[in-house]
């Protein structure tokens, strides 16, 4: 399907172009030598762009895909030679950063990364951490309810966000960039756009609330023999440490072994890790204090045996290593062919055991050359990389199957926070009810009659 | 309207019963003397039973008021003679604490202190604190989204709901009662729920995340002249006690003189408190060093001159009555002739001259005879106690004038915390844009095509 009348719209958007002059003129973030398959590509420089591009695709039946920062892992960002790409990097101002309020504004172009300097700028703080930081555009952090390291103490991304514009489907703006931390006057429609990956509106502009900046950190590395013991060891340091704990990650021994062998740049502080890796992180105000306290939990958790070892980390570049090898998951899919990354969640108390499982499961399974699980434990969201012998559909499918088919029963979900896309779609029935997707279904008709907006993600 | 039929109905619902049989044999939680005016009164025992009710009310036109605690403050839960209530009240089991994923699951009808107790039972703590607790329902927390004393550090109920089952107005149970603290498995539907007051479906069952329980409280009262000194000393406390700091609470001099004249149970702890009086809690594990700390963080301000007095608490008992000084509402109640409660949300920075122009704006207006302003500061959100000599409809609307509207150009809310109910629904539009406005119109119509569920709250 064509329309004549596009080049009218892109005239009118400055600074649009079609595909093949973006990538070299205006396409900063297009990384890739693929080309990039669609019909054009908008740069809208203001919301009332965005919102005069989306009258127009609404009353021409013309689908649009949304760009962000392109950091998405489920295929949410594709499109196809029919479609409108519209690229939110333009919109890049950090509008304000309000140290009376304590809040942040920025548009939706805005790198997730620069808004967090913002804040630190006026010893405020945004306890976002996520790998992509450095690229992941914050109307796509809000779009996909992004979580990261911290969600254990600080929530996902929806618990930051106080106002929010929105432009929908047909165009019209919804307009709610208030500061204000309390506001019940009437439904909170904002929440219906955190987490939706752009199929219900555009997000323009963002408010996200502020904390204190903590004004020390510091890190350990802990290692046990059984799950249980992990689960025991965080609620200790929960409760010794309180909101000071700021991380609890968890690396299973293949995985930490694959980081840290001898031919990466990563070397174990640890002597002789056990079956299980524990990354903490301690945020606070007073060094020595924190230090003593640091060091009392794991000395407690030693005598009780639920660690075996443990290192410590009080300087930035000591903590910065410790945390690369829990974060170079780049390093993992060099390692793991022709790759499929998971992001699961378990209760807390199963993780150990559906975990064994699903790698018991996988490895059983003909075809898969590795599997790594690690991730944030004390959310009970592991990420799980499966390497393999080829891209085949059927292998693909089968190890979808068995990550995936545990989850139903013990309500898990079969994504913790990188959404669900494209990719995923065809197990949401897993993760949610009937009833569930045909209302989610229905709030899509309501809001996009003709879907135009990123069709064909979440949901049919 | 009237259904024959209805009987068969309340029939199927086992218990339920007419509304003046109902106040006396079943209907526990209908204080005042005054008689419920309704078609019937059911009381169902289980989802289904509600699914039941539903179905057939959305078949037959029949509407339907939902009733919680009955704690709300804005006309939410008035019924009509050709209504029919759905009393939860029956529906009030604790179904579990899981010290594993720290989680408590109850049923709507499940007092909020009971649900707090089980929880601190098992060292764990959901800190939703408000007035009402030893009445409100959970459900009626969750779908007025209600906040409180601590909702500075904590957030709102929002934050702390992991699954939420609700019974939508066509009879459809929406079902996802996970205990997961991150699920991007598309669109998060129960947010939509919370907050609404009901209007989209009714809570039957929540899942409440829990953190581990503080081990120790302090509290303070401070003074001082001026309101940029509230802030600065708010900002330094903050960032001197880290989040240990839970609550920050404000009186304006003459409603904190009210509470503690000569003639009420109340002593003032402070020997000559100036324009402004705060108080301060303080959650943490170390009693000596967090009393330390505290001291430090007065002490420093006592210096620069932001505060002109301070007191401390340490016993349980003592903490009790400073706390009860900022909570006993019902006394200004008393002292207000004809009162009215308000609770807007006002950008921190705004909130002194904005409060500074409705006092004296209503003190200027005949007919008002004493206004106490009083709330959650670090929140923005202020509640406003006004005394008028009658309960005339034209001086209630001059007064609801005056305090709502300065708000709309400030971007603030007409209400924080208590929602819209029917009694703000005129004002809504002055913290809500048309286009949210229609988009909330076109959410209930989705749900709610025939309008039978808590009607004319909210919108129209």
């Amino acid at each position: 399907m064509s329309h004549p009348n596009i080049n009218e719209l892109l005239d009118q958007i400055q600074g649009s172009l079609h595909a093949d002059q973006a990538k070299s003129r205006f396409f900063h973030i297009w990384k890739t030598e693929e080309p990039l398959t669609c019909k054009g590509v908008c740069f809208p420089r203001t919301t009332e762009q965005v919102a005069t591009i989306l009258t127009w695709c609404h009353k021409n039946d013309q689908k649009v895909i949304v760009h962000g920062g392109l950091t998405n892992l489920v295929g949410a960002t594709k499109a196809n030679p029919d479609q409108l790409v519209v690229s939110l990097e333009k919109m890049n101002a950090i509008e304000a950063v309000d140290t009376q309020t304590r809040t942040v504004t920025a548009q939706a172009g805005a790198i997730l990364e620069n808004v967090l300097t913002a804040a630190e700028k006026e010893d405020l703080f945004l306890p976002l951490s996520f790998g992509a930081k450095g690229s992941a555009q914050v109307g796509g952090v809000v779009s996909t309810n992004a979580g990261g390291l911290r969600v254990f103490r600080y929530g996902m991304t929806r618990s930051w966000v106080l106002g929010l514009e929105v432009v929908l489907p047909d165009g019209t703006i919804i307009e709610n960039l208030k500061t204000l931390r309390k506001d019940n006057s009437g439904i909170d429609l904002k929440q219906l756009f955190i987490g939706a990956e752009g199929i219900l509106g555009v997000v323009t502009k963002v408010v996200f609330r502020l904390i204190e900046k903590p004004q020390t950190r510091l890190s350990a590395i802990l290692t046990t023999n059984q799950f249980k013991n992990v689960l025991q060891t965080m609620r200790y340091f929960d409760q010794h440490l309180g909101p000071r704990l700021t991380g609890f990650e968890l690396l299973w021994k293949n995985t930490y072994s694959t980081i840290t062998a001898e031919e990466t740049p990563y070397k174990s502080p640890i002597q002789k890790p056990d079956n299980y890796v524990i990354f903490v992180e301690m945020l606070g105000k007073n060094v020595e204090r924190d230090s003593n306290d640091l060091q009392d939990a794991c000395a407690h958790s030693f005598e009780h045996e639920w660690i075996s070892d443990a290192a410590f980390f009080d300087s930035a570049s000591e903590q910065e290593e410790c945390w690369k090898i829990r974060e170079d998951v780049a390093l993992l899919e060099q390692n793991a062919k022709h790759n499929q990354h998971y992001d699961i969640s378990i209760p807390i108390d199963r993780i150990g055991e559906i975990i064994d499982s699903i790698v018991q499961n996988l490895k059983n399974l003909k075809g898969v050359l590795d599997v790594y699980p690690f991730g944030h434990v004390a959310d009970g969201n592991i990420h799980l990389i499966v390497g393999k012998e080829n891209n085949s559909e059927i292998l693909t499918q089968n190890i979808n199957d068995i990550v995936y088919q545990p989850l139903q029963e013990i309500k898990g979900s079969i994504s913790a926070e990188h959404g669900i896309g494209i990719d995923k779609k065809p197990y949401l029935h897993l993760s949610r009810t009937k009833p569930e997707m045909e209302l989610m279904k229905a709030i899509k008709l309501l809001l996009d009659p003709k879907n135009i907006l990123n069709p064909a993600r979440i949901i049919n």
